[in-house]
């Protein structure tokens, strides 16, 4: 696919093109200059921005709720998202083997390539230019935030709703451990007494099987 | 302490001075306005500042060994060490407990406020000004930046030394577990066997003891 197509998709020309063509360039592809710096640089840049914009956007969330805000647009999935909507993939430079499993699906290689293209631009221009592509890029994302209590874990959202409705917090308790010290499988029940529900959750750690208990009790109230 | 005195020893006037007032202030001194907002936005903004500094000053570190030089100056230790710089402890607005347990002296209300300075500093100006800001505060520690080589955990500067030695890398092996699942203490030993070392390692988990046994047994091959 042509470069310059991408740049127009982008709305961002750039002044140094070799930047851009490292941006797009993942390690498997060469062993000279690859897109892992400039990944270093862009996660950072990304960062400042989405964090400058919730802050004006949301004056009233607390330090943790805009830490939970920006981890959902800055995410390999979301960041991924960001490079589909572009079509990132068709851009990426990739070997041989990336190639045959096709790695320009994968969304650890769109989410890193997307952070070193605006590693690049920043490079290429200045903060207030890598900005205004940011805010494009993410722009329906950033109409419309994900709600705080969506943010929160099954197992704090459960909690929390207990406690709003005065009704004790659940106990959780290991029914079972399978595995060794690696590779374990923990089953585990949440029971919340003065209601009489009981759900049970599995997962490879203590706190996962918690997690997956907690989205069942969570369903079970919500009937 | 006045206030004016702490602008001219951050070199920046501020336009809006309840920003700086509010960095200041911890969560302790007043149910108001206090800095955790404005430090959840300098974290991002000294990040980034840092980042593109040493992304110019060292061409050739991977993005590992930048992430690595980038931790070992925002961290809490190098951030509080910048606040002590500046007397920030002088200035903080803490509550009465806080005050009276030496709060002041706190790394983790030091580098806090720092971070949120940093924030009010690029809210009152732009991202230029902040920059200039973090260059000029941490113009010391830009320029004595770490050795690679130090920045790498001790098993692994131990492995390393070993193997460009041609010597074989040591054994760990584990001789005591004391203390309930959630309050352990290892006790294990590194040997290297062609060099006839043996040291022992403690910590609070299989990993701290095995770093523990390893700088033990850098300190004996420096010998």
């Amino acid at each position: 696919m042509s470069i310059n197509r991408l740049q127009s998709t982008l709305d961002y020309q750039f002044k140094q093109e070799e930047l851009l063509k490292q941006a797009l360039t993942h390690r498997s592809f060469c062993r000279g200059a690859n897109n892992e710096r400039l990944e270093f640089l862009g996660d950072s840049v990304l960062s400042l921005v989405i964090s400058h914009n919730i802050y004006e956007q949301q004056p009233n969330a607390s330090e943790g709720d805009l830490s939970r805000i920006r981890a959902s647009l800055v995410n390999e999935a979301a960041l991924a998202r960001v490079a589909r909507d572009i079509n990132l993939g068709d851009y990426v430079l990739l070997g041989g083997g990336e190639l045959k499993s096709g790695g320009f699906r994968r969304e650890s290689i769109l989410s890193d390539t997307m952070e070193a293209i605006l590693g690049a631009i920043y490079l290429d221009s200045n903060f207030t230019q890598v900005q205004n592509s940011i805010l494009y890029l993410y722009r329906v994302y950033l109409q419309n935030l994900p709600s705080q209590s969506n943010l929160k874990d099954p197992k704090t959202r459960l909690q929390e709703y207990l406690q709003s409705e005065k009704i004790d917090i659940p106990e959780y308790a290991v029914v079972k451990i399978i595995g060794k010290s690696h590779d374990q499988t923990f089953t585990l029940t949440c029971r919340i007494l003065s209601l009489n529900i009981e759900t049970s959750g599995i997962g490879s750690s203590r706190k996962k099987a918690e997690q997956d208990a907690a989205i069942k009790a969570l369903k079970v109230l919500k009937k």
